[in-house]
């Protein structure tokens, strides 16, 4: 099956948002064995939205449109659809009652406009939306089918698990897929180390992607049914295994946080943070995970010098002869924070996250990040390349990375 | 004039890449008054190329192109607009010369390949590349122009600035935008508000845009010139802001976070936060602005009771009665911290971020601000719906905007 993916909106035309739409249909059909010959984009406009379908329609099977689903006026998706499909738009009575619901669970007064998003065209698999209110839908004619999803990336991502399910039943082939994720190798070492394995394979096959501090390498089978695909993508990670083990982080696409949240969980360990450059990042992507307060009890965000002294008892004479970016800092902070605490893991972070701030000795991207655990300190400088919101999330990613191989040996 | 962008590819197709240089070309072709018609993704395929060039060239009168211009067998862009535009391919000296000195000074055996970079279409103009081999180029024929340039998002970009000099040559108009922010009102209920606004005019146009928890107007005008254009755009901000200036918190399209960062360090005002639900969130996303450390002292992350109970004092009986997510613990929360920090603002936050942890009394989504500034302490209570993810963020949104309205009476 080939499939076209149409974007409507103005703004993306116009470049105020990026189109991560795309990638991560792109990304899901791919793994689905279904073709993406082309993506399209087009502003809120009837004339041109019915050009792009219609000549989309010429190359493609199955067309999945996002946006347009709105209530304002210039939301055109549903009608044009209706129209290139010949089917009348109908009021669909389910998503009217819940839309009146949702406006009135939110306490929010309904306006009129969005009782316009309860018309569907005829004869559609109207798709729920759980996270908004613009309801989706999936319309088959003349051998064709058109999906037609909302614009905001939450509403489509959970709106497409159902779509997931039915494009399964279209195709005769299951694709199965495992994710490996992988920290600390780059994307070019990861694919020379593998390079004879891309080559060699057809089914399943490999494919790496870089993110930004990660790679990922996703091995993909074709078969007749998940099981027997699995079986063939098994070998395969053993041999990745065999050669890369030591940077792989997760064997099902999870994020490196969620990983290391789920290990403190689960071992019962109380863990508390103390955070200069991160400014908080580091639990604020822990505490993302739902869960967590059986384990983090505390980060102590000490951005001036003056909190790093009065919360975690740093000397002002370390301060003033080492700097705050210093390793005699980062071990003061964290002995500090064990002693406030008394948490099984302790973990300091102090650097430069520039653009301003740096100097010759200690230039932009210089980070130290000490963990106490046990009778043990580590304490290691890392020094980051990038502007201030890379070395940021990259900085959190590796005092993950730090706690997730102490975790390793428990 | 009309404009589609193609981007060509398979890697864009397969979701392995995120497409910048759309959104980086859609910006400067609009900010030159040229209407981005379509964006269209192809893969490095020349029958399917071909189809969606001559479909974009009855459309548009310019198209741009990036991709495909690299040295490998897939790389097929310039054949195919030669053949589409009806020129010869030939070897152009100078870029011959250019490729061959390229790989001299990395000291790097030139491919043969390589060498396919210098045939360009006959007549073209053509494009130095300075940060990479493949040259671009530009061909005029049959009142249409058709740009090519490379993938790479940095060669495209350092291309772009000669591509824009030509294109000033061809346009009569400046475009110019404004872009206004709005907090705490919905996208319809804005919409309705200045819907005959919206409806009036079509030089400037207006049109609304939502972002999670927060909308934006834009107003984009032609004219001559830009001044002439901001002349023109002036009275619809006025009017806008007669009928909705309470909502509207930036002129200049910023973040919240960024207004509230730079009005916290002009105005020298010391700020400390303890944060519960958002668990760093409000702490990192301040930090994320460049010289908030001349104004934030530090945040204290009190995930657990006894953190709250050690850090700000909270008392262990105004836990018990009243529990963690109260009034009466936002409000020990945040005099604990004035306490200990002596901050100009200080800020705290309790609530249930979920998905677990609701109870009928206090559901999911229930939250805390308190702000502590002079002598007044405000506690505000919010029910926020959505997911775990949604109800952090718009909480840390909710106290942005609680600290702006006091900085504006400063």
């Amino acid at each position: 099956m080939n499939c076209s993916i149409i974007s409507i909106g103005t703004e993306i035309l116009f470049g105020q948002i990026v189109n991560t739409n795309t990638v991560y249909l792109s990304q899901e059909l791919n793994s689905l064995g279904i073709n993406v010959y082309n993506h399209f984009t087009v502003g809120d406009n009837e004339g041109r939205l019915k050009d792009v379908l219609d000549y989309a329609l010429s190359k493609s099977d199955l067309i999945i449109t996002t946006g347009g689903l709105g209530p304002t006026q210039d939301d055109l998706t549903k009608e044009t659809i209706a129209e290139v499909a010949g089917k009348e738009l109908e009021m669909h009575q389910p998503s009217f009652e819940r839309i009146c619901n949702y406006f009135k669970n939110i306490n929010r007064k309904m306006n009129e406009n969005n009782l316009k998003q309860a018309y569907l065209p005829k004869d559609s698999i109207v798709l729920n939306n759980n996270c908004g209110t613009a309801p989706g839908f999936i319309i088959e004619f003349d051998e064709k089918i058109i999906i037609s999803l909302p614009g905001p990336p939450k509403e489509m991502k959970s709106m497409f698990g159902f779509v997931k399910d039915y494009l399964k039943t279209k195709s005769k082939h299951t694709i199965h897929s495992k994710i490996l994720r992988f920290f600390g190798i780059g994307e070019s070492a990861l694919e020379t180390a593998i390079m004879d394995l891309i080559d060699q394979q057809s089914n399943p096959t490999i494919a790496t992607y870089a993110k930004e501090g990660e790679v990922s390498v996703r091995i993909t089978a074709k078969a007749e049914n998940e099981d027997k695909a699995s079986k063939m993508i098994l070998p395969v990670i053993k041999e990745i295994e065999n050669r890369l083990g030591e940077y792989i982080y997760s064997y099902n696409d999870e994020e490196l946080v969620e990983v290391v949240a789920k290990k403190l969980i689960e071992k019962k360990i109380r863990i508390s943070l103390a955070e200069s450059c991160t400014g908080g990042l580091i639990a604020a992507k822990l505490t993302s995970i739902s869960g967590i307060s059986k384990s983090l009890d505390r980060s102590i965000v000490t951005y001036s010098n003056k909190a790093k002294i009065e919360e975690l008892g740093v000397k002002e004479i370390t301060l003033k002869k080492y700097g705050a970016v210093s390793e005699e800092t980062a071990r003061e902070m964290v002995l500090g924070l064990k002693a406030v605490t008394g948490s099984d893991i302790c973990l300091s972070v102090t650097g430069i996250a520039g653009p301003d701030g740096g100097t010759k000795e200690k230039p932009v991207g210089l980070v130290y990040i000490a963990i106490a655990y046990r009778e043990n300190i580590i304490c290691k400088q890392y020094n980051i390349f990038g502007d201030r919101n890379r070395i940021r999330n990259y900085t959190s990613m590796l005092a993950f990375n730090m706690i997730r191989k102490i975790l390793k040996n428990k």
